[in-house]
């Protein structure tokens, strides 16, 4: 058959046809609205380890976000969140004039419906200084109310740290590289030093918004701090950031026993996390090495001439960049998201050193692993 | 030259260029961001009168929505809206736990960035009230206090129609066809046929949301009233309606003398509106066809054979469905906003007989015009 | 962190970045070109037997097509296709006063690239009729020239036919709803009795282009052949259809052993294959309750009052569209491909009848099967 | 009005309307096609001159391009072209196996559609030399045999260049700086100064395919060379491009004093050429600056404080990247294809130097002009 196109509008004539179905009183055209299914995104787990896919780092109308508790909820169930921390501002509300409440209103606001959609909801709060020590955020906070987070000075914040600690919460450093606070330069300052020394800080943000700070990898990586990657989103989420075609929002894959809020803490306490941002991955080189490792998969294609040519296969919605780095192999090949790619080397290889060059370990580093054929 | 196309994706490789040329301290990664550049719709003039792009149906934190004031002031630059109106309800306020103020605070908060960004901001209400009368917008509102609105008797907003009118307010009838309000039926109340003798109703709603009720428009075209398509949006607008490739959010053309509040009521009690939505239109036949005139030109390609092939072309956002209705031409001609497409007639013709079967004049009806060839 | 948003568009941005990090000779733009990577669709194994995505029924220039054979693999490479069957005409040659060759030159000219690639390309013609038959698609036909082809008598096309079926040929009717050849009727015709009774028949588009015929559905689902859904591309794949965000090409999947022809013959001559198009499905009840039941998984979200809440998952590219049929549950739930969402019922209901009404089983009928939950 | 967002993708749902609206033989999915509109791309006029959209190098079955010629007018239609050149190579013709004719057939198959699509249709070459000289097309050329095309000696090609360019035809150097042919260096050797200095060198490519080659740029300027911005495409222009939301295909933009190949000859000799790729522009200064003015225009939002805001259009097709260079605005602004931006400055400034920073006039310059604001 050799069709002619039809030079007609796909919406138009569907409009169309959906008006000839229907009633001239009401005509619903749901065409036009966002699908609020929940998406899925598939990264693998690792030994045993379930990813939860998280963002730890949002504001509402209960600070200076934009956007009322249960919107934060509802981005998160669309795209795929398994747990949010609304990190609402500890003394910086420019509605209040208007709007009453404060940090812990925000996660109140939404815990009976996080509960039936099945999306953890930590309680938290963005403790907001100048640097240093700049905005930490604390999560799993206790529902008291602790006076030194109403007083700026330095002892006042030492003091709230202590005692955020001894009542189990956890410390993230937040985007330690915001120009604002450091324009030039981004230091590890001695308070920094003193928060790690005393076991109150666990993670750092080595990317916010839609910057990535390559300084606070190295860090994280040298300090066994957790990397997190959080959009600190204030309006919308998508009027932050662009939702084209396969557009995934920052997050930071927590890698937990079980999706309870009890396993996130754990795990956030043993490192277990990897910043995913702009199809980039930050994370220690062990644990990308094993996801690494679970997320490509080969298959024979054709034996030829001592040649054999293998299909790499990347099923997960990480994308991945592969360097060969071996007389073997020294091509580069591009894995996106969901997709496959042919490789073609001596019959009898079985592995293959590679770069992952949009995997980073350091500040300069990338993960150095090895491709496993025929596995 | 005869290029390998690259398998590395675009992004990523971006990513990797920009990597180089920045320091460690700091990436930042623009293109994960939504452009919040002002769009311009093309749609002409008429007689004289320009275009303003308005929607007069929105809500915030101060009644049921789910965003502070100044997102639906972000929300229509970005969408390239002249006017909006912020229609908090009069009564039902559920955030008020937490949100005081009312239906005039909305508005206020965003005036003066209102007038910095050039978009006008029409002092409004949504006086909420059970069938009959439902839902009705009254805009232009005095700053004053109207008691009877505390009141959802029916002579009380009786007495607060008055009141709002005599004051100088207009008035639209809020999505006739809702179900939760009409279920099986849209019917035209007594109460609404009262408010149309006594000059109270200027408007009502043809399309809200993503519905359109075409018996509305037939009630628009026969008592002459202004036809209307607003969003009634409650969420983030990007997380209502699915922003596409080409989407463009609902809206009501306003045709008025220039770009100011006072022009705008002029027009609006003048009846010059006409609503769009989901590549529709909806409106009064005259101006519609004269919309249609200044939308539409064309092109001599070829003489042959003692016929002429024309270019057609549409240079507006709008979309045309164009069918021939004479012996002359019975085709169908598809013109997607800013597109063009050929139509081959007999030489001597100089206008075509066409249904815009996309543009609406009643609850059955479609605009019937010329398409002149050769202007 | 509250971000200014920035307003300049990240590709400008980063096209200026990239030329900084360049030399003023050449400045590659690789965010131009589309990804050539292969994607990968997720799919279900069922019973063991794999999902071979393939599309059989495309041209080429080598009859009335409007691309060189290698396109139609490097389309297939891009679009995840496991096998395709290149059908040019048997008599159909508009070209040929340029292009020697015929039906059996456009396979040959891309068979050690398929092979290099891992995609199996089926020997195949298209045998052009005016209905009835219709034309027919002849699949793993012989090297040998088969002289009652050239011949568009009745009595030469059964000879040709029992001839092909006698070397293993196997034969699918095309397009039967195809408005050029049945206009007002879609028609069971004699010759097509013939030619089942015979068991020359083994198969049936469902859905050609754009356009699918439920009636045909119904016969295959009867007459026990294996449904088809096809392109019959003649032009640039993307230029035929809208590859906007989601969209996944048409294509038969058939179920097979492994991934070779001999097992992909083996499919279909057992019936195991099922069309799969703009969302839907179309195929023999068994085989799709089957694939639903490996598409599906649910988890408990939360019990509460005697209720329980239930994430049904669907980690497929597949769209399922669910819909209660019992008093349990009579809701609607919308799974588009790697998607969620969420149900509440009885604590004790471990099973929930429903309707998956965009998976089609008859002319009238969808898919009805148990939903699993707690599996 | 609070609407529950339906879960139901909106295309299932209208498959399912369109389903009901028709009979069980035939189902019509025009949402899966692309539509085959002509697009219409605004760019303004400038002096008198209107700007044909034309792409001058394209290949197809007749050398070593995979469409039929067909296919590129198909694209032409789509993507809003004015004018083509089918650029076959000379003697370079891999499919010649099993294809016939030259160079002069690709045009010739086309030309009668090309007339009454409208679009202009050059008859041209590719002559395919290694580099010096590399390739250089020939647009305009007679219809007669050039024996020496078929020599690839030095000699011969000076020959035919002789001959070409005395019979009016127009050459152009393409892709100076294809790394196949040049890889470390762009060279400006002896055999272009001794064409340019005859008068043959009418014109070169300052960007092909998906590169762009600033000192090319530099030379047209110096040179006075009209700039060419073309595809080059072998394939499907959608295989090769990422026609991604806003995505304009590469293309020259000549400025003519009307629609004919009269008047495209002669604005090409004149050097009024444009090349425009990935949201830049490449050409002459006095061109573009004359080019920006028809862009931009202003309107004044707001006077407050001695300080006015304007607001900035850009009603083109055209991507406007503003960098204020005096001390009245230091700013920067984006004008996206039709968008606006404002920026605010002293009440009685009327002009503001700027920068066009993605309008580029050399290697390492771009357009420095004025923006009037009152105008």
């Amino acid at each position: 058959m050799h069709r002619i196109l039809s030079l007609i509008p796909a919406l138009l004539l569907l409009a169309g046809l959906s008006a000839a179905a229907q009633n001239l009183n009401r005509r619903e055209l749901p065409e036009m609205e966002l699908s609020h299914a929940r998406r899925l995104l598939q990264v693998p787990s690792v030994d045993g380890f379930i990813p939860l896919k998280c963002d730890f780092h949002m504001h509402t109308v209960f600070s200076d976000g934009e956007v009322w508790p249960r919107i934060r909820l509802d981005e998160a169930w669309t795209d795929g969140l398994d747990a949010i921390a609304i990190t609402d501002h500890d003394n910086y509300r420019p509605h209040k004039d208007f709007v009453s409440g404060n940090y812990t209103t925000s996660p109140a606001i939404v815990y009976q419906e996080a509960a039936e959609r099945g999306i953890l909801v930590i309680p938290a709060i963005e403790v907001t200084r100048k640097m240093p020590p700049g905005h930490v955020n604390a999560f799993f906070i206790p529902d008291t109310d602790i006076p030194e987070l109403h007083d700026t000075s330095r002892i006042a914040f030492m003091t709230a740290m202590t005692k955020l600690h001894h009542m189990g919460a956890l410390m993230v450093w937040n985007h330690p590289g915001w120009a604002a606070q450091q324009k030039d330069t981004v230091k590890w300052f001695g308070i920094h030093e003193t928060m790690l020394m005393n076991g109150w800080l666990n993670g750092i943000e080595v990317f916010n918004t839609s910057e990535w700070y390559p300084v606070a990898l190295q860090w994280a990586v040298e300090k066994n701090l957790a990397p997190f990657a959080n959009t600190d989103v204030h309006g919308p989420i998508r009027s932050v950031y662009n939702y084209s075609e396969g557009f995934i929002r920052p997050m930071t894959l927590v890698f937990a026993t079980e999706r309870t809020k009890e396993a996130l803490h754990d795990a956030i306490v043993a490192g277990r996390t990897v910043a995913w941002f702009d199809g980039m991955l930050a994370g220690h080189p062990p644990l990308l090495a094993k996801l690494f490792a679970k997320s490509v998969s080969s298959a024979r294609i054709q034996n030829r001439g001592g040649k054999t040519t293998w299909m790499i296969s990347n099923t997960t919605d990480l994308a991945i960049e592969l360097k060969g780095t071996s007389a073997e192999w020294k091509g580069t090949l591009s894995l996106p998201p969901r997709s496959a790619g042919n490789l073609t080397v001596k019959e009898d290889i079985s592995s293959l050193p590679v770069e992952v060059t949009n995997w980073h370990t350091g500040m300069k580093q990338c993960l150095t692993t090895d491709l496993l054929l025929g596995n």
